[in-house]
């Protein structure tokens, strides 16, 4: 379909590729640069009148970078006459500030939401936002996919028996309950408690996993502190392993150290965020959400309902 | 006046401490960081309740992150009730692209503009935007101060006899026309033209600057290339000598090489972006903006007429 063009900027060219790839077609000309002072400067290099743009760009680490050229891009369209600016965010950042938490705070998923609006886009594609609230901050379609259907395909392949899905806290526990159904296995949830203030937490397990292969399932790993924990606490509580998975690898700060030495025997991740080679280790197994976008990007073009992709 | 607040963000600390002093007041209580994952992260400290609020922020490099600063923080105080946001962008990013000079180019100043309407802001102070016309892309009040009166300012406590006041091309006449004024001199113009593709540019000078005291002026210096040109085919064309000015420092890539290397005797620019330490050379002597911003907030605050500041 000529009207059809996917663009990619500069978070998640692999994915991008791989989703023109699959859908069947060739990623549309765009050269994306800074000039001399770091501003961004985007042209599109084909015409896209008319047609239905798919931007795929995930709002990750440099996040704010990421965030101007999705603007800029959006903007870019708007003015060639694009038909419809459907943006694919596999990792949809500045999401955990969702909510006034303290006084005085800002609710930046709602101002970045705004901002795309703003810009042009007519339609979100998004993974596993931090609360699903987040889809009421777009006045425009959104689409938000899931990825523990990917994650509990892999684990299923694994062929392991006595599993147990644990959600590392309370906020997880649909995401939890989700995988559990998949794989066919029971939960269990990290009940964290702090019995005074200046007393550190305890980590109470809810749910029987003595002697069991448990499976933490969150959907950021970022400095990976709950993650961990919750790991060797299952660990010191009789699981006979542990192994972790989350859509977005995030991974920042002291992340790639504590996963290391933590009690994980592997963290499944996706590709909404791509890895630099220098968290490509072991330890880590890596899946790809292309597939699943490139279907999604098929139905929506073709109107075709996209309901079973969230199950 | 307690309902008076100026909040400072990362790109102007220095300029911000000038201009709350003046005003007789203290920087407003506010903790701009990042998270692990380079997320901004925004604490205000102090009530701001039914406040008129100044914002002290150039869009200058890092661009996208003093960008991101800039909204999230319009949004933060949006939410805390302020009465009014007004912000203040000494200099003005992303300017340069205010039109469509090619197809399917976006036109980012006006972008920015609806970014920062949308976070909230209800008032824009600046100096010497790329375009006038950029003002128009606003939908709330916008204040335009310039920088011309304070270049002239110094040049003329330096009683040079003879002088003339270039502009480096034909989009900067009106500016050197008012400086020209200002300081009772004549104006002279660099009329660049190209005799033939792929031909190098001939700088034909338009006006009589034999043996005077050349003062070039503009508003951005970025990568210098425009005024270091310009100066060495003054001098060649038998200017006495050859000073440069602009309001606005922005000096990236090869500008500090080129000035050095270059016939300017002095360039003069203002505080409007901050110097680093690398670049404070003798040739570059920096003026500061702040009695002028804040002049012109504490004569909005009083609803006081600005447009003598204008000239
Ligand atoms: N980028 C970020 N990195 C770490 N913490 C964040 C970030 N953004 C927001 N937060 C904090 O995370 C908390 C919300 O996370 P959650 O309770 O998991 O929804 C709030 O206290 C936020 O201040
Ligand atoms: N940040 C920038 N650095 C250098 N050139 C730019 C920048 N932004 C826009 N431009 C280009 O500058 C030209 C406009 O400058 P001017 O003719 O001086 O208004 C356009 O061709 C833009 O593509």
């Amino acid at each position: 379909d000529p009207f059809l063009k996917v663009f990619t900027l500069n978070s998640n060219p692999k994915l991008a590729e791989e989703i023109a790839h699959n859908i069947g077609t060739e990623l549309g000309k765009c050269s994306v640069k800074t000039f001399s002072d770091g501003e961004v400067q985007i042209n599109i290099e084909e015409s896209i009148r008319g047609c239905d743009v798919y931007v795929i760009q995930s709002t990750s680490e440099p996040v704010n970078d990421h965030i101007m050229e999705l603007l800029i891009m959006i903007d870019a369209l708007k003015r060639a006459s694009a038909k419809t600016i459907n943006i694919v965010i596999p990792y949809y950042g500045y999401a955990r500030q969702d909510r006034k938490a303290r006084s005085r705070e800002p609710i930046t998923s709602k101002l970045i939401a705004n901002l795309l609006m703003t810009a042009g886009a007519t339609r979100l594609i998004t993974l596993d936002l931090h609360a699903p609230q987040i889809q009421g901050f777009f006045d425009v379609p959104v689409d938000q996919l899931l990825g523990v259907p990917i994650l509990s395909d892999y684990f299923s392949q694994k062929g392991i028996d006595d599993l147990v899905i644990v959600s590392p806290d309370h906020g997880g526990v649909t995401r939890a309950r989700k995988m559990a159904d998949l794989l066919k296995a029971p939960i269990a949830i990290i009940d964290k408690r702090r019995p005074r203030p200046n007393v550190s937490e305890v980590m109470n397990i809810v749910g029987n996993i003595e002697g069991k292969t448990a499976i933490l399932v969150d959907d950021i790993v970022d400095t990976a502190g709950t993650i961990t924990l919750a790991a060797n606490a299952l660990v010191e509580n009789g699981a006979k392993e542990v192994y972790a998975c989350g859509t977005h690898p995030v991974l920042s700060g002291p992340a790639m150290e504590r996963i290391q030495n933590s009690k994980i025997k592997e963290l499944v991740v996706t590709n909404s965020i791509p890895l630099p080679e220098s968290k490509r280790i072991d330890k880590i197994t890596q899946l790809s959400v292309g597939p699943l976008l490139s279907e999604a990007i098929t139905r929506v073009h073709e109107l075709r309902s996209v309901s079973d992709l969230f199950e």
